[in-house]
């Protein structure tokens, strides 16, 4: 399984990927799920996958190989005007490896089951966030719900529900997404640490926000710890029921 | 879609059920999930169920039927000597409708799916929580993890990892478990209000604390209003991230 948010804000974007990669329970390791493509004061495209690994590498690889090697005239994630063209490269990269990969791992069994995050700024327009799913089509993300989730999302869905706000600062929506995360990974052991994190200016066209939180960081510790404090004040301050 | 809590304590048991039935989205109506089975100064037996309504319901009914026309000899709810017994009275009686209407529900893509709760006391024993599954088979709740949860069960899990221990008070513990199903209202349209809850005072043998609390209860709105500012106020506590 996997858990990753991506988050819309005025300010910019947060987005945020687990790390555990797992076949079966006792075959578990760490890839990178949080992938960046970008352009000095131009653009910054990130992408962060859930579901069958090798099919989401190959759509990485894929629209990796694309910028170096497209024929003339071929849109790329590097050459695209808009944030929904990129969405669309996205797509057709992920029917071009269903083309190749998906009737044999129907005849396996497996399942082509993918989703993505795609979140982003092209020189032109503001940030703009989408999901995307196994068949290559997509939602981009508006004002009323300013969050995605993709993987195992709904143990960490109640504190977005109730604190994601598109006017937050983005260090808050960081620290929002991380206890989000903090939910998550108390519940399910297929979620694991460390945490990918990239926080967007708007406008900056850089991906340097970007950080990896291992199991041992001292913010995420304290967060954790506040938490869990605050939350038994917080039960401690509703009155008991009684009949 | 369904969801239930058990929650054993020192100081008795804390049952809950929502009342929604869903056959898909346009298809929604109120039905009891909630079971009592009792005798004065001897005995009583709560059962919670989710699943296929068709299925549950023919459970229960079995189980009633039996009490009043057992063959002689035959053990039922009402004689049986532990709540160990009932249990397995239970899993019989799932197989039984398993025997009569499973093979036709698999015909029709149905699935015979059913899980319930059991809680109870019977004299000469101390309250026991049981969960059972649609192969008739079940686990008994211990005292590291003191509550069970049937349906839908994520959203409302993080509360009841952090805050549930044996030795809460029956008013927290009921506290808690409406909590736990005020995330999950939030968060998944098929569960829904009314509410039935039952706290069990341990050696009281009777389900006299029972209560049905609707959308409009007074104890129920404040509780989620209060919960809501407390968990912005704790997020408050938290230092925003930085890097």
């Amino acid at each position: 399984m996997t858990y990753c948010v991506g988050l819309k804000l005025d300010r910019g974007l947060v987005l945020a990927a687990d790390t555990r990669t797992n076949a079966g329970l006792d075959n578990i390791a760490t890839f990178k799920k949080l992938h960046v493509w970008e352009k000095a004061e131009d653009r910054m495209i990130t992408l962060l996958s859930a579901g069958n690994l090798a099919v989401t590498q190959a759509v990485v690889s894929l629209l990796s190989e694309h910028i170096n090697s497209a024929p003339e005239g071929r849109p790329t994630l590097m050459s695209v005007d808009t944030m929904f063209q990129a969405a669309r490269l996205i797509g057709s990269a992920v029917r071009e490896v269903q083309a190749i990969d998906g009737e044999s791992l129907n005849a396996s069994a497996e399942n082509f089951f993918v989703t993505f995050i795609l979140g982003g700024q092209i020189k032109g327009e503001e940030p703009r966030l989408f999901q995307i799913y196994s068949a290559g089509n997509f939602i981009e993300v508006g004002n009323d719900t300013p969050y995605v989730q993709i993987g195992e999302h709904k143990y960490g869905k109640p504190i977005l529900d109730r604190v994601a706000q598109s006017d937050m600062r983005l260090g808050e929506g960081a620290k929002m997404v991380l206890l989000s995360f903090d939910s998550t990974l108390r519940s399910n052991l297929s979620v694991g640490m460390p945490i990918d994190l990239l926080v967007y200016n708007k406008d900056s066209f850089s991906s340097e926000r970007q950080v990896r939180i291992e199991q041992d960081d001292p913010y995420f510790q304290k967060m954790s710890q506040t938490w869990s404090n605050s939350l038994r004040d917080a039960f401690t301050d509703v009155e008991p029921f009684d009949i």
